[in-house]
Parts: C-alpha cells; structure tokens; sequence
C-alpha cells in the first residue's frame, strides 16, 4: 500500500499559536520525501476576510505559508490555479486545511478534483490536513462536527481511508448545556450507518499512514466507535493495524 | 397572517425532567385552540432503540405522549400511518421532535410531506417543535448543530419563517476546546449567504408566532446575527417584529 497520510485532528491547541503543535509532526513526516513545496487547499477557510472567499483564501495561504516557510517548505495555493485538477496531477504533495467542510467538499465537486487527488494518493503522493482536511480523506463527510452552511453536490470525500475520523474528538458538553455530547451524535451516525467504524480524534493527535501501517501520533488516546460494542480507547503505539485491515 | 408556531430551542435542560421547561408554553400555545390530538413526527429520533428505526419511533411517540396526556393532549406518530401526505392533510395540529436534524429532512423529502405540512401552516394549523423540530421551520437546515448522519436529497425544510434558528444556541466552547464557537460557525454561513438573518435561540427559550406577531419566550435573551452587523442581543418582551417584516 503506498498511501501516505498525516491526518491531524487540529491545526491549534487552544491559547497556542497557529499550526503550533503539529510543526514536528509535519516536519518528520515530510523529511524522507525530500518535497519543499505543497499544493495547498484552502476553501474550507470561508472567511478570513469581509472581501469575499479569494481575499479569505489569499490570506488563509499566508498564513500557512509563513508556517510552512519556518519548517524549510513552502505551499501554493489551488485557488490561484487556473486548472484545478491539473494543479492536483502536477502536485508533489497535498496539503488541506481546517475550517468549514461543508464547503471543502463543496468545492471538492464543483472543482472536480475528487478522482484525481484519490488517485494520486493510491500512486504514492504525500497527503496531509487538519481538521475538515482530514475529515475529508474518509468516505464522506458524515462525521464533521460543522454547520452546513453549503449544500455539496454529494457527501462523498476522497475516500482514501476505510473508516471516517470525527477530528476535534471532545468528551463533554459544556456545563449545564443539554445538547448531544459528541458520543451521542456519533451514536446518531452508528444506528443508521452500522457498517461504519468511527475515530473519535482528540485535539493534539493525529493518524500517520504509511508503508500499510498506522499510527496515532501525540500524547492522547482516540475512541473507537463500532455498532453493537462498547467504544474502545487506544493509546499512542497502541496496534490500530485492524483499522486497514480490509485494504491491500 | 395565520400562522402558529410554537419553536422551542430544546426539549430539556440539563438536569431536568424530559420536555420539562417548555410544558406550559404548550399549554398555553394550545389553550385556545381546543385541539386535543397532535400528528407527532418522530424521524429525528433515530437512535432511541437499538431493534431498528421503527421501535425507536415507537420509543420516541410513547416518550411525548407521556408528557403530552399529563398536559391533557395526546399525539400519534406519522411513522404508523400508511400516507404520511394524508396524515399531514387531516392533521389538527403537527408536533416535531428534536434528535437529528438530517434524518428528519431526509424523511421530509423521502415521504414528500413537506409542500403539505408548508400549506398546512400557511391555512392556520397550529406547528410545534423542539431542537431539529424548530430547525425545519426555517428555509432549510443550514444552521443545524447535528451530525449528518444521512445525505438528504436536499437542505431544503418547511420554509415557514424567513429567518434561520440556531437551536441549543451556547457562548462559549468548553474551557481548553479549539474549535470553532458556535459564533463563530454562524459567521461561516453568513460569509457565504450575506442575505440569511440567523436567530441564536439559548436553551430554555422559544419563539412564539402568532396573529403576525413574534415572540421571545423564556428567561434569557436571543442573539440575531445579520451580515456586516455585530451580533445584537434581545431581551423577552422586545419587539423583534422586523423578524417578520418581509411576510404579509
């Protein structure tokens, strides 16, 4: 299996600085690939900026960038391609940024990028992204926590990983508040979608696939959700292997 | 203008009794109708047994009812009848339970009730929902909170009231969360929709329209966000009547 993945839960831990705590993780995952540039893809970041999406995208690219550019890399963004799917099959790596799903994947089928990014990855690519952009490398989007503030031409993601990963994992409600926690939304999911096994993926943690291996990276455990069994905890260097098993 | 609706943010607050807080709102709602027998629509509840979606409906019908014949009012549930059409067409009065807003519109579509239960309410008969329930009173599920569990063929909802309701509407994140506030979820979609008016409704709160007035019902303030605007608080008892102005 060539697909290689960093699927990070977070792009910021809460009073850290943007990008703050997975800078290593993207550095060692980037370091045996000798890649310095991303195509980046910002149109989950709807608004940065009161001057419509470009200005948002524009400055959501800066700001990435002058991330990237600390960690000796740099990214550009697909926003300023004038052809979309052919910036994807020109891309050495992939970068997905956080923000609003509804409208990534929104754009994902407007663009009509889906098959190629799918395909690159199954070639051997580089993937990674935080948040919706990790959200986005399962089946479809049914797990999100965003509001859909845009109606995609389908839920359908890139489809690259054989489970659905619910980013931002978060255990309680706020006090006094009687909404679902989030366990009872992927409740919800499980009973009219039993087949699907969920990653509940706590903030400061991410999955690394690599060489048909995976492995949660950081320093908390993720739930599994699976229908008719009680939700399981595993810890960082915990065997998730059974999480591919169905892959080749 | 002859609508009646009765949108309530939430069925419980933490810590209470189940459809506890809103009761006498729905008594008085109903008061004046001498209307006994409410068409109860159950779809959101999706997850309340584990035999199937059917025993979950029935779990969720005889839940309200519980409450609703300790108020002297009954309600039968529209996933026991054979036309849910007809259902909606002989309906008295229509009652709409929270859970999972996306399986609720994905049933709206699938059964077709939706032009029915919209004419319904523009002919007088009196609407009531709780969480999901008032959701779909909007022009479509664009605020929803709930996880989309389900693709619905569109967001499209009863489109009933020219503004869009945020139930279970809540200020903050939990402490040490990062990500997005509900503020700042909402400000997403107005990025993107400039002309949508969004109603924060806080739990143990409701709208009550009637006789081509609107009012805020229950003990703490709503908070409306429009395009360009800071979010403005108001109080119950304030005239939000600009709420309406679009409507004859």
């Amino acid at each position: 299996m060539k697909r290689k993945l960093l699927l990070i839960s977070n792009s910021t831990n809460a009073g850290e600085e943007y990008l703050g705590w997975p800078r290593k993780h993207i550095v060692d995952f980037m370091s045996d690939t000798g890649i310095k540039k991303l195509l980046f893809i910002p149109w989950a970041g709807v608004n940065l900026s009161d001057e419509g999406l470009n200005a948002s995208f524009d400055i959501y690219e800066e700001r990435v960038n002058n991330v990237f550019r600390l960690l000796g890399m740099e990214i550009y963004s697909i926003h300023k391609e004038k052809d979309p799917v052919k910036a994807v099959n020109e891309a050495k790596a992939i970068a997905v940024g956080g923000g609003n799903t509804f409208h990534l994947v929104y754009m994902m089928h407007k663009t009509g990028i889906i098959n190629a990014v799918r395909q690159r990855i199954f070639d051997g690519m580089p993937y990674m992204g935080w948040s919706a952009g990790a959200n986005v490398a399962c089946p479809t989007l049914r797990t999100t926590n965003d509001m859909p503030i845009i109606q995609p031409a389908s839920f359908e993601c890139f489809d690259v990983i054989p489970f659905q990963i619910n980013p931002h994992y978060l255990d309680a409600n706020p006090q006094g508040h009687g909404g679902e926690t989030r366990e009872q939304r992927i409740n919800e999911l499980l009973a009219i979608n039993r087949e699907v096994i969920v990653v509940g993926l706590r903030e400061a943690t991410a999955l690394w696939i690599e060489k048909g291996k995976i492995d949660l990276v950081g320093t908390r455990p993720m739930r599994l959700f699976n229908y008719g069994h009680e939700p399981v905890e595993f810890q960082p260097g915990d065997d998730i292997g059974f999480l591919f098993k169905s892959l080749s």
